[in-house]
């Protein structure tokens, strides 16, 4: 029978066989509905609005609004067809994996890049990766008639002393025509790996364009720099969503989805050819320069999707004891070829070592950035995204853990969540008498909805106007008209009325929302505390923190002490750090020895295992409070 | 425009343009017409009967008789397609590309093998290319949670004194669930190559197949071998036709192809995917293995068959200064991945070196079965193929030439030659009165054609009741009535009688045949002279002569004599060694000690270009002659 899917822009019609799954026909025509919940029906994202027909649902979900139920929406995963159907997915339900951002190519914007850099290379010094060779050959005759790979050897022996060589395939075959349309007066690059040269590109001389991809992937977002490699500046840095994000909006839904028929490798592909590569045509385009020109390649990702962008099996990680099939890199071969990344063939491929399942290599590059292997000083480093990692330590000794944020802190699983992008309101006060909230909104007058800092901001904001309880429960008694209860009782504020802004619906927070931020924010404040207190300290012995992560530098550090995310010390002692993760990534593509380092960082980081630490689940629950149960852990709470 | 195409076993219906080539529609239809000069009009072996319409022809073709052009044929290489057409392409003109022999499986055939082991390691020490290391790992806990890849590490690190490792990503997918099948418990198969452990399978512990596959490649025919690699016992031999055939016969016609369009990567193809990898799979099937098992690939095969195995632009080989891109391939990182071998992902490529463009691997690998670099005694390799290539030398030296024989030895460009199968005549003796022909056939009564050895047996025995003369012409005054003369004058003898032998023709030898093989003869006589000769010695200086090569074993060395094929020295200096490049292939899988003997040989040999050899021409003008023109080089010849 037929499903008729319309989206905004097309209309598709579909080949299905009774009895499967709505969600599943969505995605096999190549739409990207978005479902952080990876089908659970519990998210509530993947609504679309039956025109035609029937289908079975699963359940009467209680993500569904009566208002949307009225409209005839229904949620995807939670739908088998029975009979021929029409639907409408609307824009909101689809997932916009391929918009890039580009970020603004000013100085100032790579400024930190180049301040680690600088404060790097002035304690280790500088190797590069690649060495540049330029080599006059003897042109070939009838008595001189050796092998152009010989030739090449012979030369590249003679100046370099060693005679232990490799070529790979793709080079292989470059070579003759190379040799002749230069007249055999050619440029060699190459780099010496355990003792051996291993040559990555021959060319005529003089054309030195030799660049490299520095990349962080996170659950969420993927972000990219192009590097010139002759003098290290960043030509651009761009971004996008991890095209996964669409099966499952964390790491344990998208693990389930991998373990299922060839999910593995759609996963893959999702952040490959769907994420990475179309980065990196981006980044070829705006700086017109050729994918064969890339010659290293340096990711950092958390340990999943290390896993997932090698295409291994991922499983073990979720499961205890929460075992990596590698976290370690150095032993592993791979090319870029294997990956199928759209750069040259023998580009050299660096991927950050982890550390654990849930300590990943975007943090063992991370602490590069964050100086604190160099420094005196206590220092706590938070990455905040979907995966909350801590690391804490000072020049001598690193301690680090994980927990499982989810995907609150990038404005996932909550209803008026969103990125923070164009529309997006990053920044919220209350006023005390009228509860009319102020709200700075990126780059547009409209909102679309709130982002992490945003959300941060306003639970912080609707706590100190008292609008709602330590638990997160709006007061019945309150005398604001932006705060509502709906049918079962559930309390939502209003932070934007459509007929203020223009919106198609008013932008809510409801207190399912704030739970759910409670419960992320909980397990960032008592994971933090609770590696602290395994070594007997407190906040107190603190002298810095370091907060990197997507969101980390738009973050309100008032707001978010007040509501209990991050400890109550003094705020100069804190400091944005941006993506950390891009940076190690940045780090590890122009200094060899910054690469080394980052490997040491990784064996020499202890792993506290939270999910077995005896006293974490009582810590979790204690920080379930605004700003927690203990009020004496936040003396400066009013 | 519609093209019908009626094989004796289907029917195909293609749609063309106007213009378009006939031998390029047929083989866009996937029918593997035989074109061993690749569609240059001159062998005549692609005739095709037009049914029904007309094509223009390019030229009145000499290559077809009278009675085929009244029987409506065409070549289908020099005919356009002008209308649409139906026409039938006869089993004849088809190549047989799929047919698989096997070899007897029996202890004799492979007894030549294990003698040449012997031989060997009995003088250099027997060193494998693989290790087996079985491993108790300790099972993970959450305090013992370093990654599967770190543990395994640890443990090779700790038997085998050595932290460089490399695991390749096909192996790194298969470890998480190898681990956790087997408890832990587990076997490792590694090689160790420049003082890396190479990690190529992890199994559970007892389960220890690991098998080699030793391949030769000639121009005409691949032939494989299956080996256990546990005690270097040979499984299984077989070969077939290479299917690169269908685009020239010789290396020469194969270089021009693979330059145009996407040439190489189809001759690669033919090679790979028509060829090598079902012989692979007869192997498995044969044997009941895994392709998995399969860990060693050894190949050793002529210059121009190692680039276009590697998809290596092969053009400058055959022009002045035959430059090879590749002859040593030690530098040379391959995988079987790269290479689309049907075997273990991770296993380990050995292709055999080359000396120079016209002086393979094949050869290389060949003189470890000659034995003669451990010899006092001065020898000649001839390794006759479509290539014929001779080493002459001893254990103080080896000096080799190389020379174009053209496929008349395999039975190419001969109108009724074909190889060594089912059905060839390879032995020949006329009665000297009644000029009637004595056949032996290879496993048939009824012959279908001649064969190599057959062919210079019935040259010989021509010669000897002379009905030619030392031209190789008929002479006109014989008294036979098997010497017959064409409508062009071109004299032609009847070996069988379709009445004698209920073939559907009769089974002729025409003067041009009998020419192109003196051409093939000559060629390498006097490419065997002038090798020697450089040298300031003659025939008489010489101790032995090793003839390799499929169709060497089958020759009868008088008959290759009275030719003047073999020099006149003593026939029991003669010995066949059978197909010495397969032998090495097994030498250089076995031994990983064979492996650099080989190595060492290609880089000791000294090659003599006879194209530029002042004399070379003269010599072979001389050598075209049965025997020869100096009558005085054949003593023995009456």
């Amino acid at each position: 029978m037929k499903v008729i899917i319309n989206t905004p822009d097309n209309r598709k019609v579909i080949d299905v066989s009774s009895g499967e799954n709505l969600i599943d026909i969505i995605r096999s025509a190549g739409i990207n509905i978005d479902a952080p919940c990876n089908g659970f029906g519990t998210c509530g994202k993947c609504k679309v609005k039956l025109v035609n027909g029937k289908v079975k649902e699963k359940k009467n979900s209680h993500k569904l609004s009566n208002q949307n139920k009225d409209s005839k929406y229904i949620l995807a995963c939670s739908s088998t067809i029975i009979e021929p159907v029409e639907i409408d997915v609307p824009k909101e339900s689809i997932l916009d994996v391929t918009n890039i951002k580009i970020e603004k190519n000013n100085t100032e914007h790579y400024e930190k890049y180049y301040n680690i850099k600088k404060t790097f290379e002035s304690k280790h010094s500088t190797k590069k990766h690649l060495e540049i060779l330029e080599l006059q050959l003897d042109i070939p005759n009838i008595d001189d008639n050796i092998s152009d790979v010989t030739r090449i050897k012979k030369f590249i022996t003679r100046e370099l002393k060693n005679k232990n060589i490799e070529i790979g395939i793709a080079l292989l075959r470059k070579i003759p025509s190379v040799l002749r349309e230069n007249e055999f007066k050619i440029a060699i690059i190459y780099t010496v790996d355990k003792g051996i040269i291993k040559l990555l590109d021959i060319r005529s001389q003089g054309n030195l364009n030799i660049y490299g991809v520095a990349i962080d992937i996170g659950t969420t977002s993927v972000s990219a720099c192009l590097v010139n490699l002759k003098d290290d500046s960043i030509l651009s840095e761009v971004s996008c969503a991890n095209a996964q994000s669409k099966y499952g909006a964390d790491v344990i839904n998208r693990i389930i989805y991998s373990t299922k028929g060839n999910g593995l490798n759609k996963l893959k592909e999702a952040m490959v050819s769907e994420s990475i590569n179309p980065l990196i045509i981006e980044l070829c385009l705006l700086n017109s320069i050729s994918k064969d020109d890339i010659l290293i390649f340096t990711a950092s990702a958390n340990t999943t999707m290390s896993h997932l962008l090698l295409e291994v099996y991922a499983d073990y990680l979720r499961k205890e004891p929460y075992i990596p099939v590698f976290a370690d890199t150095k032993d592993i071969a791979v090319t870029s070829e294997d990956m199928g990344l759209n750069i040259n063939k023998n580009a050299i491929v660096i991927i950050s070592p982890s550390v654990a399942s849930y300590v990943g290599g975007d943090i063992s590059a991370g602490v590069i950035a964050s100086d604190m292997r160099e420094s005196e000083k206590n220092t706590i480093l938070i990455d905040l995204g979907t995966n909350g990692e801590i690391v804490f330590g000072n020049k001598d000794f690193l301690m680090t853990c994980a927990c499982s944020a989810g995907p609150a802190f990038e404005g996932g699983e909550i209803s008026c969540g969103m990125r923070a992008a164009h529309g997006a309101i990053e920044a919220v006060t209350i006023d005390q008498l009228s509860y009319i909230p102020n709200l700075d909104i990126i780059g547009s007058y409209r909102p679309y909805g709130i982002c992490g800092s945003g959300i941060i901001d306003l639970i912080s904001e609707l706590k100190r106007v008292n609008l709602i309880d330590p638990k997160g429960k709006f007061r019945k008694d309150s005398h604001s008209n932006r705060v509502k209860f709906d049918e079962y009782g559930i309390g939502y504020f209003i932070v934007a009325f459509k007929k203020e802004y223009g919106t198609d619906e008013d932008i809510c927070i409801t207190e399912i929302d704030i739970d759910n931020f409670i419960r992320a924010k909980a397990a960032v404040y008592s994971a933090t505390y609770v590696l602290l207190s395994s070594l007997g300290l407190d906040f107190d012995q603190v002298d810095e923190i370091k907060v990197a992560g997507g969101i980390g530098s738009h973050i309100n550090i008032k707001s978010a002490i007040n509501i209990g995310l991050f400890p109550d010390i003094d705020v100069e002692k804190y400091h944005f750090i941006g993506n950390s993760s891009l940076t190690g990534s940045y780090m590890s593509l122009i200094n060899k020895n910054a690469k080394d380092y980052i490997d040491n960082t990784a064996e020499n980081m202890t792993y506290l295992e939270l999910s077995v630490y005896p006293g974490y689940m009582d810590e979790f629950i204690s920080a379930s409070f605004i700003p927690h149960t203990n009020i004496k852990r936040f003396p400066s709470h009013k």
